[in-house]
């Protein structure tokens, strides 16, 4: 292990994890500043310039460091936003006090995102400490929405689009089997989200009427009951109307993957999987998924509130693979809602349609005559610096989460990610004790390291 | 109105209603006291002898002014805790600062119960005033447990029981019809309730594994849906196996109530009953109920949180009718929760049984020459003084909701209390709002003072 390069990185990285920066709650705005100003400056020591460009909610970071108009150009992606930290009971260490435990780092935003763009960032900086003359010009673009669906990037990239197009766009917010290994992510998951609330009477009624009257929390429960058939497949009509099958070499490259059902039952606790007709890998990769992600109505205190709730809401979300309209999807969804919504009860929907799905040019990146051969020659180089410094392979793999702005970047500026995968199931992404070990920080470092030491010597 | 008296009432109310005495919350206890603090100060200015009686939760207060010991007694009952306040964005006014907006007075507590004992003991008060020589010995109860199903009277009366045992026991805390008519409660529903907690994970999931996981919000739903027919009919096993059904004199009772389908309608903002077989009235007061209290799952707070909740919650009720078994329904209530959830899921129960139903001895009652001549005699004078301060009858009126220790105590005691009730529907008692008016503050002062009065030519 590089000790004091490693040592450094966890320096920056417990304070910069210790602004709670929760972009989809407006308490934390002081904690979204805090996290702005602390990365800037870090940028500003490192000799970038660094811009902060308005938003209609959380202001975007672009930083950038210039050799000549003639270089070819790199542009690193992070985003300081995190998730909530709720529920707080659960973590062993305060969210926004990181802290090392048996060679863990835990705390929120340690993996997604600081974390990996913390590492990111400091091995291309120690890349232009030890050669001054690397050769290409920087950009770095830190966004503050991704949690909530990056709102604002569209806009951004209409404007900004031209001048931060860039010949490699490089990022890790993506995950991979376990910790012996490295995965380059070939596609993401599209993303509908959806509030929807039921109303049943003007007020909360004292159960003591209870029997003929309507209960919203009921009503409410019978509609969510209703989106799923026993398979586990998603009621909803069109729902896979427009799914695009996995290509052999892509379920070639999922066979290559050590995770086990087994591991991920291990890992989380769970017994059972829903009986799909096909892998809980395959599942989570290929197919679109239906989840309710938080239903609330009533009294959730201590002790007994005999109440009728007169209102109650769900929070629903769609996960969409290539090929899947998101906005077709949203319209579905709500249809199949209001028609499960008795007519006596109101109900009012809220939904977002956040992004497509994404699939990245595979074949061209493997070839080195492609349309993209920067792509390709870095696609090598990153296969290379793996293999070194991890002992195993790259492995290629979709990715069931979303990342909604990648689709709209691809389709706005034509580029491409190379998004190296790293982190496991064993770091808890938006759930309580978020964490990194210290060896992947390493490992995942010296990659980057290897990789921008290549990148040096690139032939345009 | 008996502007001075009332103003003094009003006052009083005030004060007393400031103090959040929430039972179900340990964050009150300090409510709590101000609340017996308050309470106990005025039972003594009033020249009452005043214990606190410790109990596991919350003090019983006692308080007694003897005459002498030939003298027939008189027991009064109240209880000073008050339901949580939440949802608090609802309320007009901050619900522990009662207010008066068009002579009516809002406030946590100001109906159930701090109103209601507020105007029962300041009858009393005024009577003993103008009457020094009233020749009752008085016993006063004031409980801090009620909201939550009296869990310490069982101890206290197995304890207090003969000390406490009166010729007449006098209550308010039930419902009536509208502002017109006030009722003698004939029965109330018993009660059992539960928190069922589904766990599928050991943690929240990010839901871009979503597919083929369990989701416990999900489970939860598809479990509460399950536990009504479409006719709203409850489908545990034997629930409804042991109902008695009304009497004949109970159903004519209730053709005398003046509320209206269409004036529920109007006060709830409700737009359909269930379509039981009966009229929401009949539903209400002679069949048992299951209600869904709160349903609690994953992320609740501003925008979207995607993930996979492994925990989700119910608050379940259940209000029973005369003869029915809190035991046995909590029992087939539990199994059949159990027999809903999947065999992978985990499923933790906590069934409290908190009250049988009861009945009042209507026939006893109305027949002087009954086991009970005093109550007999009490009753006619009930029905007199409603009769010439309100101008309408006393109504006679089974109750939807429960009173928990009321049939504890008549079971333990023998007693049967005479219940006048006067909340209506617009007091939004346990809900946001909760109100009084001043015209029935007044009018229920007048009922009181007017049946005092004739207590004290009672023959014995």
């Amino acid at each position: 292990m590089a000790f004091q390069e490693i040592e450094h990185i966890l320096h920056f990285l417990k304070h910069y994890a210790s602004f709670p920066s929760v972009s989809c709650d407006t308490a934390y705005e002081q904690g979204m500043c805090d996290t702005r100003r602390y990365i800037s400056q870090f940028l500003k020591q490192e000799s970038f310039d660094v811009q902060e460009i308005s938003t209609p909610k959380h202001p975007i970071l672009l930083a950038s460091y210039s050799k000549s108009p003639q270089a070819p150009s790199l542009l690193l992606y992070g985003h300081y936003d995190v998730q909530p930290p709720e529920p707080l009971e659960l973590w062993q260490s305060s969210p926004f006090t990181p802290t090392i435990r048996d060679d863990i780092l835990y705390g929120r935003g340690i993996a997604d995102n600081k974390g990996a763009h913390t590492i990111l960032l400091h091995a291309l900086c120690q890349t232009l400490h030890k050669n001054p003359s690397f050769p290409w010009n920087i950009r770095v673009l830190f966004e503050g929405e991704e949690e909530i669906g990056s709102p604002s990037m569209k806009g951004f990239l209409k404007e900004y689009g031209d001048s931060i197009r860039s010949d490699l766009f490089l990022l890790s917010d993506t995950w991979t089997c376990d910790e012996e290994h490295l995965s380059l992510t070939t596609g993401l998951r599209g993303l509908v989200t959806l509030e929807c609330e039921i109303s049943t009477a003007t007020l909360d009624l004292h159960s003591g009427m209870g029997g003929p009257m309507p209960n919203a929390a009921q009503v409410l429960a019978e509609i969510c009951a209703q989106l799923h058939d026993a398979q586990g497949k998603v009621l909803v009509e069109d729902f896979y109307r427009d799914v695009q099958k996995p290509s052999a070499e892509e379920l070639a490259s999922l066979q290559l993957c050590p995770l086990s059902e087994d591991a991920i039952r291990r890992d989380t606790g769970i017994e059972h999987f829903a009986p799909h007709e096909h892998s809980v890998l395959y599942a989570q990769k290929f197919l679109p998924t239906l989840e309710i992600n938080g239903i609330h109505s009533g009294w959730e205190g201590q002790g007994v509130k005999t109440i009728i709730p007169a209102k109650a809401k769900a929070k629903i979300s769609c996960r969409l693979v290539p090929n899947q309209s998101p906005e077709h999807i949203s319209q579905q969804l709500s249809s199949r809602l209001r028609q499960l919504c008795p007519p006596w009860a109101h109900m009012h929907i809220a939904s977002i349609p956040q992004g497509k799905a994404y699939s990245f040019p595979l074949e061209d990146s493997q070839d080195k005559h492609s349309s993209h051969p920067r792509l390709s020659q870095a696609f090598h180089m990153l296969q290379a610096a793996t293999r070194i410094i991890m002992g195993t392979p790259l492995l290629l793999m979709r990715e069931g989460g979303s990342i909604p702005f990648i689709s709209t970047i691809q389709e706005l500026t034509g580029m491409n990610p190379l998004m190296l995968g790293f982190f496991t199931q064993q770091n808890q992404l938006h759930a309580p004790n978020e964490n990194l070990s210290l060896q992947m920080i390493d490992r995942v470092y010296r990659v980057f390291c290897r990789f921008f030491e290549q990148l040096s010597n690139m032939e345009s």
